[in-house]
């Protein structure tokens, strides 16, 4: 078939939006028809050339929601008309990763999906005129039709918007998730999130649905302060008006350091500082962020022998098929907001805008509608 | 009273040992005869100099164990005839710190003894012209008697002997402390424990003691794998004798990575290493060594990004009151070993002879008898 795409042809240039081939699903794939799409700053990272591993041409996008239209053969849990996200980290809860309690980050498609192929080794996207065009983190949501692994599609409710939830296929599934999977925070605990972007809007609301006694907001940019009381900041911190040192000023804030700290900034920098305003004893400093290719986090080793922890994150520790359906289901309930960060809506052709909103900082999520 | 004591009275100097004054125990203090103790990198990384926060004249020494001779007023937990082991990690049961069951931190005390001084701010020990004497980690072993706060002393069984249970009050817990206090290592899993002296021994034994499956250690002294073999060691690894990468030597011997590493060498660079052959998903590496003033670790984020945990431990994660008493109790039981460990008898006369053994590598622990 035929479908409409956004087309990452060449590293650091926009986007292309043009007709592709798409060959329906094979044995064990869905063919998925999207509806909506988030930009998340990953897509930018790859879209630019910043990311090593990116692969060209590409079919970007990896925070959607869809309908199931065909399923290839040996599919069983998913059926026509199903509504559906795409999981960048699928969960096929059979190997060794998806069977250890302490990951998610399932390994059964992990070879192909990162060479940007689906799990038999080839793509389902073409050019017109035959060149293949790459998959991107497995799930190429910049597309109004992808193909997908059954393992990596988590059903979802019928009822939920797709131009809401698709934002819980990658940032908000990673902010609560980081709180709530890998941090585990308890009732009445103290944290710190540095960057109020999108992910870090997402751990205030999780630390808030934990129960976070006080949630400090970290970021340079005063206007960011407005949105994140919202979702629940109790306290702001804009670092180029603390005089002094910056971990001490926190460490002061929290009453002796956080419980938890939670890095959305990418910066190496400041995921230190994020470590070391931990607390003493038990603070865990949980890094989200991505950070350029090469760039290495430091501290002295007293600050880990003095029983700080220092962690990452990747999709929240979410299991997406078993985790991502109950927070479409948190969100149906108004347990957390999504609404307010869908800041944009754009159309497919106007995919490139959104990145330009993504610099100027204009945005928090800006969703393509198909 | 006099007794007499091995006193460091200048950084970089053998210690002195001399006839000093001491003062009975006042509120809240215990006045113990140091039966035995053993000498320490640490009292070693003091008496050296290397130690910026060394404070002399000092009567260094925090491995010990002896006899109550007198409780001063209000101590109601122990009495005169108790068999004890100083602590330089109290366990006060009422701070922020031992109330939080995340740390062992006891911070009742600290910041006097972080001064060299007793919870009154001043010192019990002095020379006999009058100088007072510093204490050294709460605990100053090298002398034949010493003051301790009660809170800072566990009390052991009278049957276990002096001179192989001093070892408990460090180096014993230390290690298998930072396997099942901070790593809570699991039946079957594997470790691989980096530096073989007394330290990494202990780790093994921990190890052993909790039925992991598979134990390598890395040295770079094939002398030391004939000892560790017999705590528990599996494997061995000499990095000198790795082609190519160590890390992925390791990675490759463990199956994927280890479940828990812990560098017991104090070098930067072996506890990135330690923490890179960690397992992807949920490797977690535990840092025991003491790194130089300054030193710093670093890593690619990725590496936590991609699940592995970094954490730290001081004193095995031990509180001390509670958990050294145990310890004492599995060594009596046959469940641990130490008498292999203790390679060197001195008396207090010789004890500068013990820090020679300690850097010509020839003592595993070298112990002072009084």
């Amino acid at each position: 078939m035929r479908t409409r795409a956004a087309v990452a042809v060449e590293a650091g240039k926009p986007l292309e939006i043009m007709d592709v081939e798409l060959d329906g699903p094979r044995a064990g794939e869905v063919l998925v028809e999207v509806k909506a799409t988030g930009l998340c700053h990953t897509d930018e990272f790859t879209r630019s050339g910043a990311d090593p591993e990116g692969i060209f041409p590409a079919i970007l996008g990896h925070e959607g929601a869809g309908v199931v239209v065909e399923v290839g053969p040996g599919v069983t849990s998913l059926a026509v008309g199903d509504h559906v996200i795409p999981l960048y980290t699928p969960e096929c809860r059979e190997c060794e990763y998806c069977l250890n309690p302490k990951t998610n980050l399932c390994q059964k498609v992990r070879a192909t999906q990162g060479q940007g192929l689906l799990p038999d080794g080839t793509t389902r996207f073409s050019m017109l005129d035959g060149t293949p065009i790459h998959h991107y983190m497995g799930c190429s949501t910049f597309a109004n039709h992808t193909v997908v692994p059954e393992i990596a599609l988590a059903k979802i409710r019928p009822d939920a918007p797709f131009d809401k939830v698709c934002y819980i296929g990658c940032g908000v599934t990673t902010g609560i998730g980081a709180v709530i999977n890998t941090a585990k925070a308890e009732i009445g605990c103290r944290g710190v999130v540095f960057g109020l972007g999108g992910i870090g809007l997402n751990v205030i609301q999780g630390l808030r649905l934990a129960g976070a006694d006080q949630i400090v907001g970290v970021d340079l940019n005063d206007d960011k302060a407005e949105m994140a009381r919202r979702f629940g900041m109790t306290d702001f911190v804009n670092p180029s008006k603390v005089d002094g040192d910056l971990v001490a000023h926190l460490v002061a804030l929290t009453g002796g350091g956080a419980d938890y700290t939670f890095d959305a900034t990418g910066n190496v920098g400041v995921m230190r500082t994020a470590l070391e305003c931990a607390h003493k004893g038990w603070g865990e400093s949980i890094i989200i962020g991505v950070a350029p290719a090469g760039a290495e986090i430091a501290t002295r080793p007293f600050q880990l022998v003095t029983g700080r922890v220092w962690k990452g994150t990747a999709f929240g520790g979410a299991r997406g098929r078993t985790d991502v359906p109950r927070i479409v289901d948190w969100y149906m309930d108004g347990k957390i907001e999504i609404d307010p960060m869908i800041t944009h809506k754009l159309t497919l052709d106007e995919i490139n805008h959104g990145f330009d909103l993504m610099h100027e900082g204009k945005s928090i999520r800006a969703v393509v509608e198909f």
